[in-house]
């Protein structure tokens, strides 16, 4: 296992005192990230329904498609007799859903009259939990109350033990080589497709013969006039003298994810592009500095919006996001986020993507780190020049 | 575009054509595939909530995060004042959610009155419709009937047409240079993520001058006694003599799919697993002859079954699916299985995912195909020998 028993059970427990906190008697999982974090369950099995029942007391059971029980059972701690598998028969039929038969694995196990005592837990905005799956638990059944446990999971998550800190500052080393590669193959002429190819390449293949995992999220790489948006992947078209690529990408190590953006230009920069990387670099240094356990973390987004303020700049977006275990679509955690809205407090160990992104009109600039907050600052995870790129003259 | 505005509004109208017979007087679609399907939307957007508004008449209306709504207008055929960002401030937020923002965004454009004169369809086993926003819908529109609309455009998107074969095919060659690279890659002694690696920058640089674009799917590498179960993915271990290797990937072109399925054996194959050889190449030879226009899918699966039967064995999973289209976590249509309990009846120009694997103990085989029902019978798309694959002695 990667982590020791007392591990999982503390991360168990941390579970379970939030959920006495939400007058939860049971909690219903369905991330795979959350998964991971509590079984070690990992596998490209989340586009069929699975679902890990936590009772307040008692084994955890969790519930695969019936050919992904033998997957679970080599990859998570759980012992065999907890991992049940339901019959194929369910998958991908308009008229049944896989959570009907759980619902009834459940009763036939006598833990639904338990867990109706309190209220029982859903991550109601899970990726992989849709409105199908969640009508069958209602209709299946009715003596639970349901409720949205608002990402209970992921907020136990938000803090790291040394141990996943360790995976972190192994995956960020994946990430300074693949985006090593990715300035070393973006070039005029070159296809984005065989920059992004490097790119994988050297995401999988890792660094000083720590292999790497597959990322959340594929590299991104809006160029010229289309990196004015973030999220578009690459093209067959070839780079051309005087663009700008946005690159973000991440290194994964055992799911763990230390993501970095950076912007390549090919050729000297626009005027516009090297002031908004000035003002870019002057906000990401003065949140840096910032960092601390005990800060708010509206104030890292104040003292970014005034930092661009000076430049006559503004970004609507917030400037980061919780990071940590990801699947496909996102690496973030989808708990605390870098914004003037967000009331959370930085505490020791928390880790986030700090993200300064700008999309103006036709051109865009990206300049960001993966950190964790130390005991008295910051540990920037990812390192590599913190500067527009410039290749070619 | 890729396609001509023709065939979009084709597709369109076999929406339109299809929610008339269902009682609908709008759609909401969620799933990127089908997003990309009719509107040609594409980008890694789809980890935050996206939805287009389809009525019975008038203009489509796609909704996308604010900073998104620049890549819908690059990349899809909609005009711009048809494509509406919501509100930074709705992402990630425990007690709003986007779909708040997008019903009220209907409402003013006098949009959900006559939507209510029949049923709303949703989809409501998409991946990317969380229950969330789900009842955020049923809260903001009680005038609307919301029903599921059972894979609408999915089953639109079950017939191709000759510019999406043509794509296809492609994405088939893609991957049959992919599969090269992997068995090229799987040696004794080489760690699964350099053949991991090796294998995704085939996919993604592609061959013949053709780009590759991202598989929905990172490739699956069982290894050794873990073969007995699917979906996993590779780890830092090297591959060791006599192991067999069960790989599955695809190629993929402008979002277009082609999978494959081959066992790699490092030596001699043993008895057992070179006697599950035969019984597949024979099952999955059966099925290939007997396909073409009007055969009921459920009869592939019982030629299937009568093959397998002759050797003793049996098989409780489908034996394929219909493919397309695919974001991840999946390139499956999640219409048509190729199975005993499904009613489909083949039709020209249904593409399918055709997958002999078996999943024994401590030991598995998968051999597969991607092809496509022709006027006359079967053209398969992939091209690579059918049988196990044997390296080194």
């Amino acid at each position: 296992m990667l982590f020791s028993q007392e591990e999982y059970d503390a991360r168990l427990a941390g579970v379970r005192a939030r959920m006495a906190r939400q007058g939860l008697s049971a909690l219903l999982v369905t991330d795979p990230a959350n998964l991971y974090y509590l079984t070690g369950y990992n596998a490209w099995s989340f586009y069929t329904p699975q679902v890990l029942f936590v009772p307040a007391d008692g084994p955890m059971l969790l519930f695969t498609r019936e050919m992904d029980a033998g997957g679970a059972t080599r990859t998570s701690w759980l012992p065999p007799e907890n991992i049940v598998g339901y019959p194929e028969r369910y998958v991908h039929r308009p008229h049944l859903h896989p959570f009907d038969w759980v619902a009834f694995a459940l009763r036939e196990r006598h833990l639904i009259a338990p867990a109706a005592a309190g209220c029982v837990g859903l991550e109601m905005d899970s990726h992989f939990f849709s409105p199908k799956a969640y009508r069958s638990l209602v209709n299946a059944v009715p003596e639970w109350t349901l409720v949205d446990c608002f990402e209970l999971v992921n907020w136990v998550r938000s803090v790291k033990s040394p141990a996943e800190l360790e995976l972190m500052r192994q995956a960020a080393r994946i990430c300074n080589g693949a985006m090593e590669a990715a300035v070393a193959g973006i070039a005029v002429g070159v296809r984005q497709c065989d920059a992004a190819a490097a790119i994988s390449s050297a995401q999988i293949s890792g660094v000083d013969g720590i292999g790497g995992d597959y990322p959340a999220i594929v590299p991104m790489l809006p160029t010229g006039e289309a990196a004015d948006t973030p999220h578009l992947t690459w093209s067959e078209e070839r780079f051309e003298a005087g663009q700008a690529v946005v690159v973000e990408l991440a290194g994964a190590y055992h799911r763990y994810h230390a993501p970095l953006a950076r912007t390549v230009v090919l050729g000297p920069p626009s005027d516009r592009l090297a002031k908004l990387a000035d003002a870019v670099a002057d906000g990401l240094d003065a949140v840096l500095t910032e960092v601390q356990p005990g800060v708010p973390v509206h104030e890292l987004a104040r003292t970014w919006n005034r930092t661009l303020a000076k430049y006559g700049l503004e970004k609507p977006s917030r400037i980061g996001y919780s990071i940590g275990i990801g699947y496909p679509p996102d690496w973030g955690e989808r708990t605390i986020s870098l914004r003037s809205e967000d009331e959370t407090v930085l505490a020791e160990n928390m880790t986030f993507h700090l993200i300064g992104g700008m999309w103006m009109d036709n051109y865009g600039y990206e300049l960001s780190e993966s950190i964790r907050v130390s005991p008295d600052g910051v540990e920037p995870l990812t390192s590599f020049p913190r500067e527009l790129l410039q290749k070619g003259s």
